[in-house]
C-alpha cells in the first residue's frame, strides 16, 4: 500500500517543533507533501490537514480533505455537522493529557489550600493564620468525585495516589477507577452529592451541556468544584448564584463561558465572577504549559506516520458521541 | 513501675478534642493527674507540661518540670538554654507533618502554575492565556531538591511521586530518598544549583539559619523556592533583592520575618514582598487546618500512654542538635 498524501498545516501560532518533526520524519518520502496553510485556496487539495481551528467556509474549500486533525482535545467549536456531512476523518489530541490533569489537580490544591485567599490577605497584612481563621482543608480522606473518566481523568485519579482519597464516578465508567476502592453513582446528582470536591473533565457535547444543573448547584453547601472540560458544561446562572450564595462552597474554573477578541478586556461569563472571594478564575490555560507543544507534536507527528506506514490511525473522533 | 504525673495543659485556644482525649486515656489511672494552667502558680507542682509556647518565666515557676511537651514541631522561641540547664526533656509533635508537606506541595504547584498570578490577572479581564503568555511550568521531569529530610520532608518525597520528577538531596541524607533514584549533593548552594525547584522543610537552629544565603539567591533565575521551614532559614534582604531583581524565578513562603500581635495590620518583613509578582505570600498556616489538632492530641495522649505504661517517649528533642 502507497499512501499519496498532501499534508497541510494551518495556524495563526506556528509551532516550530511540530514543522521540523513532520519535515525529518516524511523527508524521505516523496508520497508525502507537507504545505503551510497561507490562502483559502492553498486548502483546495490538501488531504490530511492539522490545525485548532476551522469554519465551513474553510472545509468547503477543501474539497479533497479527508483527515482533519485537530492539534487539541476539545472539538466542540467545529463544524461537526459539515464534518460527519462529508465523511471526514476528525482526529483530535490526548498527549497533554497529562498537563491538564496537573492543572485541574493543582487549582484543587490551590481551592481547598485557600492559596489565592490568603495570598490577597496577606499582601493587605491581613494574618488569617495567627488568628486562627486561615483553616484550610487537606485533599487527605477527601472524597474525589471524577466526572469524565477519560485520558484526563485517569490522570487526576493517578496524582490523587498518595493522598488516601476516597474516589468516585459514574456508574458507566465502572472499573475505571484502579485499586477498586471507587464508589460509583447512577446520576451526576448522586455523584456530586457525594463528594466533597468534583473534577469535571468531560467533553461539551449535545449530552454533557448543562450537565452540572442548578438543581445540583443550590445542593452543593460544604462542596468544591473543579472545571477543566468546557464552561457551558455548567449551567453559568446557576454556577454563579450558587457561588454568590454559597449554596457551592467554591470553585476552581479554567473554562469560560465568554473568551476575549483580540486585546480587548473581557470578563469570562456575563455574571461578575471576578468579584466572588471564593473562586480562583483561571484563563483556559490547561494546555498552555511549558513543553506541551513538543507533546503534542510527537503524538500527531507518530499517529501521521503509523498512518502512513501501516493505515493505522488513532484517536479518531466518533462523530456520533461528539468526543 | 508505676508512674505518678501531674500533667498540665497551658493554652489560650485549648484543644478540647486534646483534653477529652487526654481525660478519657488517663480516667481510671489515680496515678495521673490533669491540671488545667490558668495562673503561673498552677506550675508550680507540673511535671508534664503540654503548651505550644513557654516563656523563662514560666519554666523558672515550674519547679518539678520533668517533661515540657510542645504541642507543635518547631522549637526555635523555646528558652533552650534553661531547658537544657533544668535537664527538661522536650518532646514535640511531628502528627501534622503530612499536612506541612502538603501545603509546601500545593504551594509549589500554585507557583509553577502561576495561579495566583493568573488569577489576578483575570479578575482585570486580562487573559494572558489566549496571548500565549500565561504558559506555565508542569512540575513533571522537574529536579526537586528537597532541603530538610525529616517528615515532611519524606511526605514531599512521597506526593511528587507520580510525576516523575528527578530528587536532589543533600549528601547527609543519603539513602533516604526511596527508589534510589536521588541526586546528593555535598553543599546547599551545590543543590539548590542544581535544582529547578526547592523545598525547604528544615527546622530553625545556630547552624541552619541564613542557610539560603545572599550568594545562592543571586543564582536561581530559572528556579523557584518554598519555604515551610522557618522564615530566617533564608537571609530576608537577599531573598526580597533576589525576587525584586528576578535572579530568582519565584517563591511561595509560608513562614516569616515579622509576625503580628494582636490584630494589628502587619507586613510579613521589613521588605515590601507585598508588591512583588513572583511570589505567594501564605500566613504559618502549614500546619493550621482541618483536623489537624485531631492528629497532634491523637499522637500526644498515645505518646504519654506509652510513656506512663511503658516508660517509653518518643519524638524526643536533641537539645545539642535543637531539633
Amino acid at each position: 500500500m502507497v499512501i499519496k498524501l498532501k499534508i497541510g498545516l494551518k495556524s495563526n501560532k506556528p509551532n516550530q517543533y511540530l514543522i521540523n518533526k513532520l519535515q525529518e520524519t516524511f523527508q524521505d518520502n516523496k508520497n508525502i507533501e507537507l504545505v503551510f496553510i497561507d490562502t483559502l485556496d492553498d486548502l483546495a487539495d490538501i488531504e490530511v490537514l492539522i490545525t485548532a481551528n476551522i469554519t465551513e467556509n474553510e472545509i468547503n474549500k477543501a474539497k479533497n480533505l479527508k483527515i482533519l486533525y485537530h492539534t487539541y482535545t476539545g472539538i466542540n467549536d467545529m463544524p461537526l455537522d459539515l464534518i460527519k456531512e462529508r465523511k471526514i476523518t476528525l482526529v483530535n489530541t490526548h498527549a497533554h493529557a497529562p498537563i491538564v490533569a496537573l492543572r485541574a489537580f493543582s487549582l484543587a490544591l490551590a481551592l481547598l489550600g485557600r492559596i489565592v485567599e490568603l495570598h490577597q490577605g496577606m499582601t493587605c497584612g491581613n494574618w488569617h493564620g495567627l488568628e486562627g481563621s486561615a483553616t484550610w482543608m487537606p485533599i487527605n480522606n477527601q472524597v474525589c468525585g471524577i466526572l469524565g473518566m477519560g485520558m484526563i481523568g485517569k490522570y487526576i485519579v493517578k496524582y490523587l495516589q498518595p493522598f488516601n482519597v476516597k474516589l468516585a464516578t459514574l456508574e458507566r465508567y465502572r472499573n475505571k477507577l484502579t485499586g477498586g476502592n471507587g464508589s460509583y453513582y447512577a446520576t451526576v446528582e448522586d455523584l456530586c452529592l457525594n463528594s466533597d470536591l468534583v473534577f469535571i473533565s468531560l467533553p461539551l457535547t449535545k449530552t454533557t451541556t448543562n450537565i452540572i444543573t442548578e438543581k445540583i448547584l443550590t445542593k452543593m453547601e460544604n462542596k468544591y468544584l473543579v472545571n477543566v472540560g468546557r464552561g457551558e458544561l455548567i449551567n453559568e446562572k446557576a454556577l454563579y448564584n450558587a457561588l454568590k450564595h454559597k449554596t457551592l462552597k467554591a470553585a476552581a474554573i479554567d473554562v469560560w463561558y465568554q473568551y476575549p477578541r483580540q486585546n480587548n478586556i473581557t470578563y469570562p461569563s456575563q455574571y461578575p465572577f471576578q468579584a466572588l472571594d471564593n473562586i480562583i478564575l483561571s484563563p483556559h490555560c490547561s494546555g498552555n504549559a511549558h513543553n506541551v507543544g513538543k507533546l503534542i507534536a510527537d503524538e500527531i507527528t507518530t499517529n501521521l506516520e503509523n498512518f502512513v506506514k501501516r493505515g493505522e490511525l488513532t484517536n479518531i473522533v466518533d462523530l456520533a458521541k461528539e468526543y
